[in-house]
């Protein structure tokens, strides 16, 4: 049987379980489920709380309701239950307290079969679930065929659209023509940081991999960023408090520029969003006296983003599709030498969509 | 003829005009125009810095060449042009430091005919540049067809699907069966909080507004957030470090949620984002101790948000095509009666795409 307390503004309720849920008035009045639409949607304001309104009764009616009385003579009812729901509310999800973090050299990228991803449940929450808490998974035997990672992205979100088009083509033919462009390794990065919002999510669907070399590493920047704070807190947090500019310019069909930062943080220190791409960060216009700590701060980011055991490595097969946290999880790829063609198709989306799939599937477990 | 002064670790060139471009060893090593693509990308990453090099000679060559040699024996050379505009960058044009804030009783919407929008030019220009300075533009004239909101998109960039679809019907339709709820006022709000990363560019194209009553009245938020600053500095201040729940749950359709403050600022305090929902906002699971001062702080943001005199009152008429920033602009409409029908439709994009359409146009200027 639970215990009630309560004065004029606080009421406090104690579970058979020992959990107290401890409420003030006003959070009281804000919460009535009598004022909450079906879907759970608010049909006050927070301007129709009564500021004035003292609780001046409260009592449990048959073991598990709660009828509370206000001195303006509003009474508000909740079931137990409901209240523990309703105090306890959802967490952060998208904050690194949330996430199964990894260091890349004991972490091994979770293989789904496509044609159990179709089939839908399961598989398809498993391979949700998989990008929510690890930030990336890798969908097996999605039909080597042009235009496939868009229908990936079907099964649970929508296509971001840039000026890359709904899918692009990551396609190197090795000839002598492009040898020497085409071949480079690149760092690991997030993609399109030079974009506020940035797509959240980001495909990478393996059409050929016919040459040797040009493995997939793939970095947690949550973990790299966790890294960073334990190896050199001051830059840490430098880097969280500093905005850095960067840019695309394509000539006469794209000019796009941002100012974030490397780290977002929200106020528990939890970390949020990482960035990084030597590539295309911008000229940086700043003070003279704070140009020093800057660059050993943004040194020692790069650093962290590049050990080698922060990276897993990976090499994608022909019809292997990764889909990746873009605001957590950095990729790369290392050079690679003749031998026949590497083609991948790209696309991005967002993870509002995938969190609410997910969630759906969740819910109806 | 620019006067030029420096150290083993710092070079200062003083312009004609006076100004004095102050760089660091490592930023004169960073931005080496000849380490860049002629595109602006960068080929180095900051791990190439040479953190023992000093800079060992500094020479101006026919006035205009600013040649550096570093103790390491690389020399670096930047036209002082060029030095002057990589040290000056650009702006943050997202922040409040770079808007044209409004109070709304003494701001009107700009109209722009979309004949003349569709011509492209400067007629485009000015109504995306309204969108990036005052957060909103109404262009007049868009025809009365259904799916052309996808059009305007088009002028600019890229439609942001959701589970509301491509685009979405805000349709009343004033009949005895649902006259009670669909004549209601609905309070300035910024759409969909519940979607992290939310659209950052909405649309409401007016179909036909037969109604009396039923105004659309505008807010800006980064305004109102900044009123909130002076008039309650604590709650202003409370509010950008506590991240409030959103959600949206349509049964078997989507359930959103999101962790977002309601005013998001930079380091230096300028406003960047703001959100106000009083209908998707969810359940706050707070401690006892914190929930009186988060309520004062919630009321006194819905209180300014309201206040009359923030609010510019406009009238959509068929044609009409309102363009905002869904992350700055609030939006509200007054309840109406019977008198014909109410039919907008609405879209969402996102800012990148429309500052990137600027910019080459403004490039080309």
């Amino acid at each position: 049987m639970p215990r009630l307390a309560f004065d004029a503004e606080q009421l406090h309720l104690t579970l058979d379980d020992g959990q107290t849920l401890a409420q003030h008035v006003l959070w009281l009045q804000d919460h009535d489920p009598a004022r909450r639409h079906a879907n759970g949607q608010r049909l006050d304001s927070v301007l129709d709380l009564d500021w004035d309104a003292a609780i001046s009764e409260a009592a449990l009616e048959e073991g598990d309701v709660l009828r509370v009385t206000l001195s303006n003579a509003r009474e508000i009812r909740y079931g137990v239950d409901e209240l523990a729901a309703l105090s306890t509310g959802f967490p952060d999800e998208r904050s690194s307290a949330h996430k199964t973090l990894w260091q890349g050299s004991e972490f091994s990228v979770v293989r789904v079969e496509w044609a159990d991803v179709i089939a839908g449940g399961e598989a398809l929450r498993k391979s949700l679930a998989c990008v929510r808490d690890s930030g990336v998974v890798c969908l097996r035997g999605v039909p080597v065929e042009p235009g496939k990672v868009l229908e990936v992205i079907d099964q649970f979100g929508y296509v971001r659209e840039t000026n890359y088009g709904k899918l692009f083509d990551v396609r190197t033919e090795v000839s002598p023509s492009n040898l020497a462009f085409s071949n480079l390794g690149l760092g690991a990065h997030t993609d399109n940081p030079y974009r506020d919002p940035a797509p959240s999510i980001q495909l990478l669907h393996c059409l050929s991999n016919e040459v040797e070399g040009g493995q997939t590493l793939l970095v947690d920047g949550f973990a790299a960023a966790e890294r960073l704070r334990e190896l050199a807190p001051e830059s840490f947090a430098l880097l969280t408090r500093t905005r850095v500019p960067f840019r695309f310019h394509d000539a006469d069909h794209a000019d796009l520029r941002s100012w974030v930062p490397f780290i977002e943080t929200d106020h528990k220190g939890n970390i949020r969003q990482v960035r990084y791409n030597n590539r295309s960060i911008a000229s940086l216009p700043l003070p003279l006296e704070a140009q020093r700590a800057f660059y050993r701060a943004y040194h020692d980011w790069a650093r962290v983003i590049g050990q080698p055991e922060q990276a897993t490595r990976l090499r994608l097969a022909p019809g292997d599709c990764l889909l990746f946290d873009n605001s957590r999880v950095m990729h790369a790829r290392t050079a690679f030498v003749a031998g026949g063609n590497r083609h991948l198709q790209g696309a991005y989306a967002d993870l509002d969509s995938l969190y609410s799939t997910l969630n759906l599937l969740e819910n109806a477990r």
